[in-house]
């Protein structure tokens, strides 16, 4: 199936959706037509300042799902809606776009990949990261060689405070603090989606996943995960860690959430950093690689982290329209959300999580 | 016991040596009187590249031990001969300075921790790393508060190649391969030996130890315990990591070993890097703290791997010239060492080891 | 005279205007409220991009200055209008913000200044770079003694090309290229004026100037002063140097005009080093200093060159409804003239200029 | 002429003289055989210090210039006996190095010029700068297109003061103070001809020079012709900038004059910086460059102030051993002298100096 024109109904219009807004705004192929939350007034808000001039608003998710002008439906939902909300998509014949993590469990994604494989239009799970342009570059980058053959990857969540963050309401986000509604840890499991993500990305399936997690409650009393030591064996001798520490007093300098994300990943022949996300420490070089005596980094690229959800989604209205697959197809989300999984399972456990 | 003038025999005269002798030689409080080693000819060459005058050469400990005008013995043997050398040094009532790791298992150690008690002159485990002048400076930036209190420590050692690398006889480091004199792995255990010491020296001692550890043959037949993904929890909800791999041509910048070394220490307030220690990749700051929007770096120090080895020496001389304590004491050394065969042994039993 | 609102008119809505603009719209002191351009279609087009709901769009300029309804009156015309223009709207009682340079020459300037003392409102000469975030806190930071006494600036221009920069109509900028409509070379007098600011800034009216000026063609045909060495000393044994050079195929990174600006200020303690403005060559710190064996990097500020102008804008805000002196006052304005004025003429007579 | 094996003979054995002995000491193909000095008892230490066991030593010129074991003479004298000395070395036959600047004005120069064309053996103006290594793979960057084609340099010579510096005797400089002995100021023309040597190597003779120059004391009294601003045009619409500021209290990072000096050089594509010489602040890369939104800094290469003499003597015994031309020939040398000189002329005549 392919599409000329997409029209996208946002379901959910959360703090979150302003960045998946941007690129449907800005493509002449698609546009936003409809808007649905259970708050209709933040959905109102959302259309005056999206500029959507004929949006329809509704606070009812059926009535989305029963409207023939609508092509593609944008999931913003907590995590524990994510699964019915997707199959009565698909049961509509809806293109979906489903935010990830795509479920909260593995026995719901295999649900949701079998019921994908039978729908009539295409699944994308939404994972932004990847497509960050540092990212991207990255990738590459590595794919001409730049540091050899990667052999193991540091990846860093390191959450604080910032003066220029955006707002997020607290009360929009108790939900997380709610394993049945989120399905694991605000920093392992729902920001860690996106650095399973990209160790997936650069790295692959692990074989085994092994979690330190602690505890630790931000001053406004909410619980995070952290701090955390995740490592992770791939197959062929590769390895990989992902360090999560919450730093309350960590003046982080950004736009979006107050987080300082890292990656760093060495090869046989060079070491690479991508050293920006959420926000910074600083104005470090996006990217850089060392190699054979030199240090180059790489400036000719968007930084920002709403780059990430612009290209995501500009290349999923590329996909519709072209036919192609987009990406994560849900296959691809259910490997990472394993991933995500296992390091909640060996926390739990207290041993080392297989995979294989 | 204090000493005025320290007449100094080093017991093994290896590459290493050369490091050792450094402060000896520059002090006027100490010198070498004495060296020993299986093989005289390496021995006499030494003598004459430290313009060591009177320097008595032998092949046999005895005659150190015998020698009444022996102060100190510093001995730089394969680790297995660690303690009997140790005890024969204490028994001939030397004051020891004892290369890191002090011995092959806890056992050993239990036996040189009690033996030092009750000997008449002070042992020291000479570890060098965290005499490094970056460490040291980064150590009383943290005392001062420069990012708070710390939270997580993150370290990686990544042997590679390089032009500039000081040439090690390749037979000479043979017994580090057999595990009965070695003890652990050359790089989680013995090279290992430094990066838990400098865990420890800014965290204290862990309460468990998580590693991953793969296996990876140099160019030269040589097996190198890498890579390597080694977690650790400390008391307090505090964690670290230390990451190990080989990048076999990855050229380093060095005049020592071919390794890059790299610390990053997160605060609740702040991030501390140093960023060398045996080589370099590029010339990064030696050390850098990102803290309310600002990021200073340090460079008023020597860098010089080297320097580790000038201060530790220093700071014995200082003790033993003054009447204090080592450090490490022998009871430290025990600590750092349980550190590192708790990594060895997660490896050998696939579970996470406590230490409390 | 003490403004509570600012009802605001803008003169010449090119390309500039919209940096201009940005403060107005979004400080509930102030709003613009009248457009006036000799093409009122592109006045038009201001008007419904900042949303000025009622804005009067003339392309006669007496109509402003009739209208009661108008405090404060922005000019952005050509360097050769500035004079009437600003006298006719002191004339007529406005507030009055002049775009840099004042006039095309001294005798201009003083006829400026002197209706200014007698006019009812004050009059500012519009030159944002001195309010540049990173230069304002340069400037707090010199004063608290960062690098001592500063002894010598150096400030380079270096325009190039750019694939992100804006788009400036071609034909709008052919008055430039006529030497009785600008007063001066593009890159030595108008762009230079800023750099004269900041010279003048940094370290306060010189006392002889002297320049080398060559002559560049862009691929389109206009005419660069480049490159340009301008020397100058100040009193008390200090000296600054502005060095411009145009680098065809130089690629900036920036969302304006394709040109990289840097400045060192050098003092009797420390070094300072503002590493941006138009747009960037690669990422460095916006700000940094060397004192005492560490570089301090700042990074807790704006540095989009637009906010220069929200600044600047501020700050007139802010006069006019407190009743303080607007900066540049006409006599600052005529002094940094002169001094942008005497490297023209150095370059003219073939010799340094004196100013004392 | 070609040389097999070089016997050196150093004239004036001051404190840089320890920087030209190292590669004669290291080069198999060269040794130093007599000392001359003025005062014996320095020869003697620098004899022992050099490890020189045969060194014949003399306060007598004629005694080096009488030697047939003497194939070379090192010349280290005050300028203004350079004339004479290499005069002499020439007549009697050696191949002589000369330290530059060869003389004090372009008289001497012109006869020391024709007296090379006629002489025996080659005759080299040591200058060490332009074969530091970042200087020299700077070279080979721009060669190779790294910035395309050179448009402006800018370099900076700022002496500070520096805890680590090597000593340098008060007394074995005051001639420095006296323009008889000179021929020019410490800065603008003896450290100076460095810098014009510099500026001469990446873009050639230049045609017209201009100088602001200041008058600064030292804390000890000696004087300093800082700040100083010299200005020049090359052919081809190129330019350049010499900024020379002496901050009394800026601490350097160095082993041996308490300076920072620093080039950047400005292409059509590209700009290089070079961020050391005989000190540095902080640690800089050595050698980065910009172009197409990529910065690349290189590492692989020495960057001691020493490594610059080293390199430069070591060309010499390859040009004496393999029968070419030195670098600088005394045609070299001259033009680098016109360049100073005219620095000092303009200051002294206050108007910019043609050289064409």
């Amino acid at each position: 199936m392919r599409y000329d024109n997409l029209r996208v109904a946002i379901v959910g219009t959360g703090r979150i959706s302003d960045l998946h807004a941007i690129a449907y705004r800005n493509n002449p192929k698609a546009r936003i037509v409809a808007l649905c939350d259970r708050d209709p007034e933040l959905a109102r808000q959302r259309a005056v300042a999206w500029g959507v001039p004929d949006a329809r608003i509704t606070d009812d998710y059926a009535d989305i799902l029963a409207d023939p002008e609508i092509d593609l439906v944008e999931i913003l939902l907590p995590h524990h809606m994510h699964l019915s909300a997707a199959l009565d998509a698909m049961a509509a014949g809806k293109a979906v776009s489903l935010q990830k993590p795509m479920c909260v469990n593995i026995e719901e994604a295999d649900r949701l990949v079998e019921a994908a494989r039978d729908a009539a239009a295409p699944v994308k799970i939404f994972e932004n990261f990847i497509f960050y342009p540092p990212v991207t570059r990255a990738k590459a980058l590595i794919a001409e060689g730049a540091i050899g053959t990667p052999l193991t990857i540091r990846i860093k969540s390191n959450p604080g405070r910032s003066a220029t963050a955006w707002r997020v309401p607290r009360g929009a986000d108790a939900w997380r603090q709610d394993l049945a509604q989120s399905g694991g840890g605000p920093l392992v499991f729902d920001d860690g989606h996106h650095k399973f993500a990209l160790a997936w990305n650069f790295m692959g399936n692990p074989e085994e996943v092994h979690a330190f997690t602690g505890e630790t409650a931000r001053p406004d009393g909410y619980i995070l995960d952290a701090p955390a030591m995740v490592s992770f064996r791939f197959p062929g001798n590769r390895m990989g860690n992902l360090e999560i520490v919450y730093s309350p007093e960590l003046e982080i300098i950004t736009r979006h959430y107050a987080q300082d994300d890292r990656i760093e990943i060495t090869g046989t022949r060079g070491v690479l950093w991508i050293n920006c996300g959420h926000g910074r420490l600083g104005n470090p070089a996006p990217l850089a690689v060392y190699r054979d005596g030199q240090v180059t980094t790489y400036h000719d690229m968007e930084t920002g982290w709403e780059a990430s959800f612009v290209a995501s989604t500009q290349h999923h209205i590329d996909a519709l329209t072209s036919g192609t697959a987009p990406r994560l197809t849900p296959e691809e989300g259910r490997d990472i959300l394993r991933f995500a999984l296992a390091a909640e399972e060996s926390h739990r456990t207290h041993r080392p999580i297989s995979l294989v």
